[in-house]
């Protein structure tokens, strides 16, 4: 039983600040997911020193620590589906740009898109931009290896990590790699934090690498006759010799999502969109441009001319994703990755598997790293139709793991897919993830009932319908 | 003891090849460093089942197992200091490359230049490129995350991997990762491997991630009064806008020697140099090269006009590794990484460390990654010239790891620097390291007495003056 009034004291005594005032616990209970789970207490982390006198605080009493940054998370990662400690590190939210050895140095608590414009000053960019960057926390980033738009070009977080200081269960902190350039000594701790959701220790500060500041950008659009016609595209823009920095599918049911609530954009004819970004210098974006509208000739793509157009072509990413709302008030959704070899496969699988389950299936993603992001869109009065719509997506992610894809690409697993990892990893695999898991959090004291085990609590687990701040 | 006869006989019984012989055990006993330890037994594998089949023999008779691809290593990862068996895993290097996906499927023993070369054919290139890459192998290559000239653009081995298939000791095979561009399931198993050494398990086989070729390169080359000034002109070249692919820094003992040892080159005054590549399309790798003679221009910065010119520029740099012999016909090196910020002050040290020791001092490097390769020169018959040598590289370490760096950028721990762990790591991160290990090799079968253990044999073991492949 969770005794507040020992652990309130505690935390008195280490100076740390917390609440278990109802709306902070309200706060504290849900990621962008909607899933709520109370915690019994909030601790706000300032500093290192403050994780590290929580963790002790909780692993002498054996209390559940839940690690939580802004709460952006799909997956119910930092949700405290065991009640005990939420540890909040948004205030842990300094930046520090070395511009010599184009490095960032920032508190787990610092806002990705906060990160990038302290990088514009010295020009120089963070490159990772999950959509969510203007609020998600580079902590969060790292608990999930997060990707974004960018990552065809510029990979995801730990493409872009130099170092980690990570706080241990036991208070004790420990520095990950170093902010260089190159570092090739002993077995690799660091990677071993990326994407394992606080489950293995607290990361407290990052190192991350920055890039020199394109000068230019260059959007280009292409329209296709059907879904088919652009998966074809795509795989076209693949085999050329262009790497776009940012290449986005839209299915024909999202465009057309688009179109009808947004009659005023006068979307020309045609069912599924790519939208291209290149970047660069001002000839290496055009070139890349050009190229792009040369290869899919065929299909009328074009490029943008202005910046206006260009803002024109990115709305119709940038709607995608309220716009399918008119299919459905409610969503089961899911981010896959899948070899760019089989996405017309599942892509067939999953339609039909919409039409069976009487649900609508758009479709958008990331296509130049053949992230998906795919929806069971439903109303929540209808009658078993989030049922139906979790059926749908299991039986979805099965199909992408037999077609060799993976259960996740960005978003983490959380508790929301846990029951995905025995379909995605070997016996053996999982066993080794927990022996790790034993080896560094003897007590089972972080996240516990996250990733390494089947905790299928999201069945009928009621949803909150909260207005978040990125909503 | 080992027993040669049960060990040939499993090995026959498992329908692997293997051989005894003087020439076969003095090939197996030594790598780039010439530390020769002999292995009493050497088994070929060219399949993971092989693999697989020579660690169940080692598993069930406890017997020491050390990985070797080409032995180009410069650390002795690959030499059996603890005798046993050498895996040489040679024959397992097969290359598929998938153009859609831009990866190349490769298995541990193919050569990274023939990866590369084959993915040419297809309008693509495997970015990583130790100066040991038309000998290394991947396998290598995984195991210490080589780096090499590109780094400073493309990254390291680990920033070009999508997925390792790997040989637990006990003889299973896992998969870590996905031929994916994201990927976010779970604890990251696939990093724990990449820079272990062959320590934690076998890489048999990896998904390379491959790019489109650039369209063209540009060299440009600058020399500078001093050393000192050399350092100040890559200081500006990272506070610009631009990154080049390749920025390679040589002192003015290299280039003195290089003078000597090539009058026919013509190599203007100046006493430091700083070669520069830049790549792209054509107006990228212009633009580039054109910018750096800018910024650079106070110092008479020159881009190359003509392929030949640039093969000119580049002939400064592939004569330096050789020409130092001027100095010395024995060499103690490292490659250290620095912070950008304290170059100068290890340049100092280590310059005065040589006139203290009466040792020369040459070094060249990577130096848009801080990444560089520092000597003591000696001649071999001089009295306790060695020892000084090495008691001159340990302060440097020493020093290397005060200024924040790193005791290995691209090398690899092995044997021969196992001694500078305890300066690098605190003591918490070297046992979660041996924890690690216990983990996933109990019996501790694979490669031991490396890189976890201070394993301090290198002082004044002979040395094995062989000529090898890549000499």
């Amino acid at each position: 039983m969770f005794d507040l009034a020992k652990v309130s004291a505690a935390f008195k005594d280490a100076g740390i600040e917390f609440s278990a005032g109802a709306k902070q616990l309200f706060d504290a209970s849900l990621d962008h997911a909607r899933y709520s789970f109370s915690p019994d207490i909030v601790a706000y982390a300032k500093s290192g020193a403050d994780v590290s006198g929580v963790l002790k605080v909780a692993g002498r009493l054996e209390i559940p620590v839940t690690v939580r940054g802004s709460g952006t998370g799909c997956s119910g990662g930092c949700v405290p589906i065991s009640g005990g400690i939420v540890l909040d590190l948004s205030g842990l939210n300094f930046i520090e740009i070395d511009p010599l050895s184009r490095i960032a140095h920032v508190g787990a608590g610092a806002v990705t898109a906060e990160v990038d414009k302290a990088a514009n000053a010295f020009g120089l960019f963070y490159a990772p931009d999950p959509s969510s960057h203007k609020y998600s926390s580079i902590g969060g980033n790292i608990a999930c290896n997060a990707g974004g738009l960018r990552a065809l070009k510029y990979g995801c977080t730990r493409d872009n990590l130099a170092a980690l200081a990570v706080c241990l269960p036991d208070g004790e902190t420990i520095k990950c790699g170093l902010p260089l350039r190159k570092f090739s000594a002993g077995p690799n701790l660091r990677d071993l934090f990326v994407g394992s959701e606080g489950t293995l220790g607290v990361v407290t500060e990052a190192w991350l690498r920055l890039l020199p500041m394109p000068k230019a950008r260059r959007a280009a659009l292409s329209f296709f006759d059907g879904d088919e016609e652009g998966f074809r595209g795509v795989e076209k823009i693949l085999l050329s010799d262009i790497t776009p920095c940012i290449l986005e599918f839209m299915d024909s049911e999202t465009l057309e999502c688009v179109r009808i609530r947004n009659p005023q954009m006068g979307i020309g004819k045609g069912k599924s969109a790519l939208l291209a970004e290149f970047d660069g210098t001002e000839s290496e974006a055009d070139e890349g441009a050009r190229r792009f509208v040369e290869i899919l000739s065929e299909y009328g793509a074009r490029m943008a001319k202005t910046e206006a157009e260009a803002e024109e072509f990115w709305q119709v990413r940038r709607k995608s994703s309220q716009a399918m709302y008119e299919l459905g008030d409610s969503k089961v959704s899911q981010d896959i990755v899948l070899p760019f070899g089989a996405v017309c496969d599942f892509f067939r699988f999953f339609k039909a598997l919409g039409r069976e389950l009487h649900l609508a299936t758009p479709v958008f993603g990331h296509a130049g790293d053949g992230n998906y992001h795919i929806h069971f869109m439903y109303f929540a009065d209808e009658k078993n139709a989030r049922e139906r719509a979790l059926e749908g997506m299991d039986k979805a992610i099965v199909k992408t793991v037999e077609l060799g894809g993976a259960v996740s690409g960005e978003h983490g697993i959380g508790f929301l897919k846990s029951k995905y990892m025995p379909a995605q990893h070997s016996g053996r695999q999982i066993s080794l993830m927990r022996e790790i898991k034993k080896l560094f959090d003897p007590k089972n004291i972080l996240n516990p009932g996250k990733v390494y085990s089947v905790t299928d609590i999201s069945g009928l687990h009621p949803l909150r319908g909260v207005k978040l701040p990125w909503d």
